[in-house]
């Protein structure tokens, strides 16, 4: 039996109806973004390694180990978080596949060694780091959700040096942001491969922005079909159907 | 009486039925690019003034004219083209308001002053260099197609010198090369504001990129809404049909 502590609860894993997950929405829930980075991204699925970074509670591993078999490791600075992840490592018996590292994302080149991952996936903070006194009052999702404990350029850099040449980093973002991701990548030998995008529906503007790079790759972008998450009737559209509950 | 040569003809600007426009197909013929590029920019409307780079038979400049009142300069290399550009402007008595200017745009910025444009639109050719002996044996063709007198720096360099402090660059592109001209945006100073993606039709990657950057913007991209071309019976989309026929 896994512990669950304070509102923790016990939710299934969308269209994965075998993954359970433990999360607080006082401390960190999954997003959509989550989601949409474990189908977006390339999997080496029988030989590699995988590496998630920003884990949180380790959402990004549990979906990915639905679509590979290779080892995939989840590095997560805050401790009430990683321990959220081990236990669902433990909760859904993956113990075998994913092991979760509490750390700072900054060190783990040198703790897990330059040039070892065939792929680096990462959902981080989206926002610039506010003054003080604008941090969410609430400090777990401040961290989660500012560039308090890394910058983009820190977070850029790691995967950069964490992943095999030749490997992929993917990662979910902000389109406001898109200019300064494109700029990072290039900075640290990542080549944008394949870009889609993401509007709440028909006739609006982009929210949400799935980016993968190949480490020292051949320019060439392919921008792939648009992704609504909307219809003009307020529901999911049938894709986002498709990827949410696999219908 | 404007002269015609060879085999050029007069056509209508599409919505535009008050504007005619000489062209050739053997020489150049002004494509659905010029077309998105007009519709997309952002245009002065009683104040300033613009700049078309790369003017080619002078399509930009015609269509811009229908959206503002401001002088609008054309810049072309080749002469045939040039002259084809002068004709365009007199064909419509437009020259009172459009100027065509026969010369290399990496000449431009000493010969019409720094920072004197509110808008520098460009059309510039898509395709990296090839080597001679790939050329398109149509020489006119080859050099508005390929980077053969300019490459996309020069382009993106002489837009930077000629565009004032917070003035607007537009450009149209290929996805394909997206990365590098951004990179190239930013090293010039121009930081993209505005982007939108045209798709053929729906569930295929954009084949067209329409882009707008501020002179020493700040940061914080918008992602339009998605643009397709044509629908799934072959036919434009209403959308399309709009910025065409104007209906």
């Amino acid at each position: 039996m896994v512990q669950l502590h304070g509102d923790e609860r016990i939710d299934y894993l969308l269209a994965e109806e075998k993954v359970r997950i433990i999360q607080s929405p006082s401390v960190f829930a999954f997003s959509l973004d989550a989601v949409l980075l474990a189908k977006f991204t390339y999997v080496p699925f029988t030989r590699g390694k995988i590496l998630d970074l920003c884990t949180g509670n380790g959402v990004i591993p549990l979906f990915l180990s639905r679509r590979s078999s290779v080892p995939i490791t989840g590095v997560e600075i805050q401790t009430r978080l990683h321990d959220m992840a081990v236990r669902n490592v433990e909760l859904n018996s993956l113990g075998k596949q994913i092991q979760m590292i509490q750390g700072d994302l900054k060190d783990m080149p040198k703790e897990l060694g330059n040039g070892k991952f065939d792929l680096v996936t990462c959902n981080p903070p989206y926002f610039p780091t506010p003054q003080t006194e604008e941090w969410n009052i609430n400090e777990h999702l401040a961290i989660a959700r500012h560039e308090i404990h890394c910058s983009l350029e820190d977070v850029v850099k790691a995967c950069s040096r964490l992943v095999k040449p030749g490997g992929k980093v993917s990662m979910v973002h902000r389109p406001g942001r898109m200019v300064e991701i494109i700029t990072m990548f290039k900075k640290y030998r990542l080549e944008p491969k394949r870009l889609r995008l993401v509007y709440p529906k028909q006739g609006k503007e982009a929210n949400i922005l799935l980016i993968e790079a190949a480490r020292d790759g051949k320019p060439d972008l392919k921008i792939l079909p648009p992704l609504y998450t909307y219809t003009e009737a307020e529901t999911y559209t049938a894709e986002m159907e498709e990827i949410l509950y696999g219908s």
